[in-house]
C-alpha cells in the first residue's frame, strides 16, 4: 500500500525518523503508454506521466507534502501563499490535513471563483488585495518573515525536494531514465526538480543515463526562450502564465547540463495538442500540460528526436481544473425530436 | 508499474490471453487513513478509498475499462449511453483510447455543459433529445440492439465485473476486508460490485471475513430505503439522483447477505460531511461521495459501529466534477487595501 511520497522516498528527502509526515497519499501517479500517439509519431516509445491524478489534481502536491511537513516540524501555525490556482489548492489541502491554517493572498483583478473552488472547499482564508501578483507576493514574504507562518510559494526550498520524486517514480516505473523529457515551463520549479531527481537517481545507480530536458513555454509567456522578463504574460495555459520565473537560472542550468532544449508554442498549438491528447489517448489534462504534447509534435517534426528513443511527456494537471476550456470546444448542441428513425441515422452518421 | 485493473486482476475477470485490453491505467487509487476523522469518531479505524483519483475522476472507470474492452472484443464500432455525468465522461475517455466512437444521448432538460465538459473534451458525439432520461435510455437500448454499437449504461453486465476490483484493491491494501463498508447508493451498481468482490476474494482466502455493507441514499432520492420508485428524485448529490435503481434487487441482496443496513441522509447532512471531509482530511470529493461520511457520522452516533472496528468509506468521485458546490460555500470576498499592518492583522485573526 502506497503511503505517500515522503514515506516511499524517505531516504532521499530532508526528513528524519521524528518528522511527522503530512500526506494525502500523493505521488504514485500513472505512467501511461501512449499507444495511439505512437501511431502518429512513429519510431519512438512515448509515455505520459499523468500527475493530474495527484490528490488535488496537480503536481504541486509533490512539493506541498514536503513544504507543509517541514512547516509543521518548524512549529508554524499556518502556511501562506500568493496564488490563484494550483498552488493555493494544494497548500489548502495539506494544511487541512495538518490541522493548521492556510492563507491565500490574491490580486483583486484575479478573483476567479472557479479557480478558487478547491481552496474554498478546503477552508483556506482567501484575502484579495488591491494590487497585482507581485504586491500579493510581497505581503506573503513579509508576513512569513515576521510571524510563525511558512511561505509555501515556489521559493520555499522544500517544494523542489518533493517534486524531484516524480523523476524517481518515472525511473522506477520504466526501469531506467527516458531519453527525452518533455515538460511545461512556467515558474521553472518542475524542470529544476526533475533534473535534480534524475541526477540523484543516476548517482545512486538507479538509472544508466540522464534524459535530455526539452522544456516548452507558451508563446506570449516565454521569458526564458525570449531571454527577457515578460511584463504582461498571456496564455490560455494559465498554470504557466509566468513572466519572471522563480527558478529561471536553475532551468537554464538543467537545459545546458542535459544538452536539452527550450522553445515556445502558441495557444493555438496548445489547443490542438489538448484535443489530440484527449481524443487519441483519452486523457484530459489542463492546457498547460498539453504544451508537452505540442512540444513533442514540434520536436518530432523538426527531427529533434532520435529514432528508437524513449520519450516521457509530463502532464502536470487535471483537465477538470479548467472545464471552461473544454466547453469552449463544443458548438451549440442541436436538440432532436424523439423519433427513433431520425436518431438512428444521426447516431450512425 | 501498475498496468490498469484488468491486467492486474486478469485471473478474476472475463478476459483471456487474446483479449485486447483498453486501459487508461485506472484503479490503484489511494486508500487514505483518516487520522483526523478518527479524532472525532473515536475507537474505530477509518480508511477512505478515494476512487475520485481514477483517470476520469470517478469509480465509473473501473467498470468502463471492462465494458469497452468487451465492446471492442465483440466487434463493436461504437459505444453508446444515456448519461449527463460520470458515465458519459468515462465512456468517452475509454472509447477515445480504443479508437471507436462514443455517442451520448441526453434529455434536453439536462443540458448542463459543465457536467459534459469531459465528454466534449474526449470528442464524444452528444445528442440531446426532446424527452426525459427514460426516453434517452430507450433510444440507447434500441440502437444498440439493432446495430454493432454497445450500450455501456449500468445494465451492461461487464461494468459490475470491473467495479468489483475496488473490493480486491481494498483488501490488498489493508491486508484483510474491513468490518464495515460505507457506500453511496444511487443506481446500486457499486454496492453490488463491492459485495461481489468481497465474496470472491473471501472464497479465494484473500480475506478472513466479509464486511457489513452500510449503504446510504439521499433523502429525496431514496427508493430502496423508502421501498418505492421515486418519480422526481432530487438532491445536490447528482451522481446518486436516481429514482429507480438498475441494480435494486442486487443491492437488497448485498444488504441482507452482509447483515448490513441502508438509510438516507438529507442534503444538509451531505453538505456538512462535504465540508468536514475537505477541511479535516484535505480531501475534495463530489457531494455524492460525501454521503459515505454523513452515513459514518450517523451510524457512529447511533451506536451501529462496534468499538475497535475497521471502517472503509468509499469516495466515488472527485470534487472537481462539481466546483459550483464548493464555490457556493464562499461568501463575497472582501477586497483589502494593500496596507501591510492591516493585512497582517487580518491574516493573524
Amino acid at each position: 500500500m502506497w503511503k505517500g511520497l515522503i514515506n516511499e522516498y524517505k531516504k532521499y528527502l530532508p526528513v528524519n525518523e521524528d518528522t511527522k509526515i503530512i500526506s494525502l497519499s500523493e505521488g504514485n501517479t500513472p505512467l501511461i503508454r501512449a499507444t495511439n500517439l505512437e501511431k502518429i509519431f512513429k519510431g519512438i516509445k512515448i509515455y505520459l506521466k499523468y500527475d493530474g491524478l495527484n490528490p488535488t489534481g496537480s503536481f504541486k502536491d509533490r512539493g506541498m507534502t514536503m513544504a507543509v511537513t517541514k512547516a509543521v516540524e518548524s512549529g508554524s501555525k499556518a502556511v501562506i501563499c500568493a496564488s490563484t490556482g494550483n498552488t493555493s489548492a494544494s497548500a489548502a489541502a495539506f494544511a487541512a490535513k495538518a490541522g493548521i491554517k492556510c492563507v491565500v493572498i490574491i490580486p483583486d483583478n484575479k478573483i476567479a471563483l472557479g479557480k478558487l473552488a478547491q481552496a474554498i472547499a478546503y477552508g483556506a482564508k482567501i484575502i484579495p488585495i488591491k494590487g497585482n501578483f507581485d504586491d500579493a507576493l510581497d505581503i506573503v514574504k513579509k508576513v512569513s518573515e515576521n510571524n510563525p507562518i511558512t511561505m509555501v510559494n515556489s521559493i520555499n526550498p522544500y517544494r523542489i525536494e518533493g517534486q524531484k520524486t516524480a523523476a524517481f517514480e518515472l525511473i522506477d516505473q520504466i526501469g531506467d531514465a527516458p531519453d527525452y523529457l518533455f515538460i511545461p515551463v512556467g515558474n521553472a520549479g518542475n524542470i529544476t526538480a526533475y533534473w535534480k531527481g534524475f541526477k540523484e537517481y543516476r548517482d545512486l545507480n538507479k538509472s544508466s543515463k540522464l534524459p535530455k530536458m526539452y522544456g516548452f513555454q507558451a508563446a506570449l509567456s516565454a521569458p526564458i526562450v525570449d531571454n527577457k522578463v515578460i511584463k504582461n504574460p498571456e496564455t490560455i495555459a494559465t498554470a504557466i502564465r509566468i513572466g519572471n520565473p522563480a527558478s529561471w537560472d536553475k532551468a537554464v542550468n538543467a537545459l545546458e547540463e542535459s544538452d536539452g532544449y527550450i522553445d515556445k508554442r502558441s495557444d493555438e498549438k496548445i489547443m490542438e495538442a489538448y484535443k489530440l491528447l484527449a481524443r487519441s489517448e483519452g486523457i484530459f489534462a489542463e492546457p498547460a500540460s498539453c504544451i508537452s504534447i505540442a512540444g513533442l509534435k514540434f520536436a518530432y517534426e523538426s527531427g529533434k528526436i532520435k529514432e528508437g528513443s524513449t520519450v516521457v511527456c509530463v502532464l502536470t494537471g487535471n483537465g477538470l481544473k479548467d472545464p471552461d476550456v473544454a466547453i469552449s470546444l463544443s458548438r451549440d448542441l442541436k436538440v432532436y425530436e424523439n423519433d427513433y428513425d431520425v436518431l438512428e441515422k444521426v447516431i450512425l452518421e
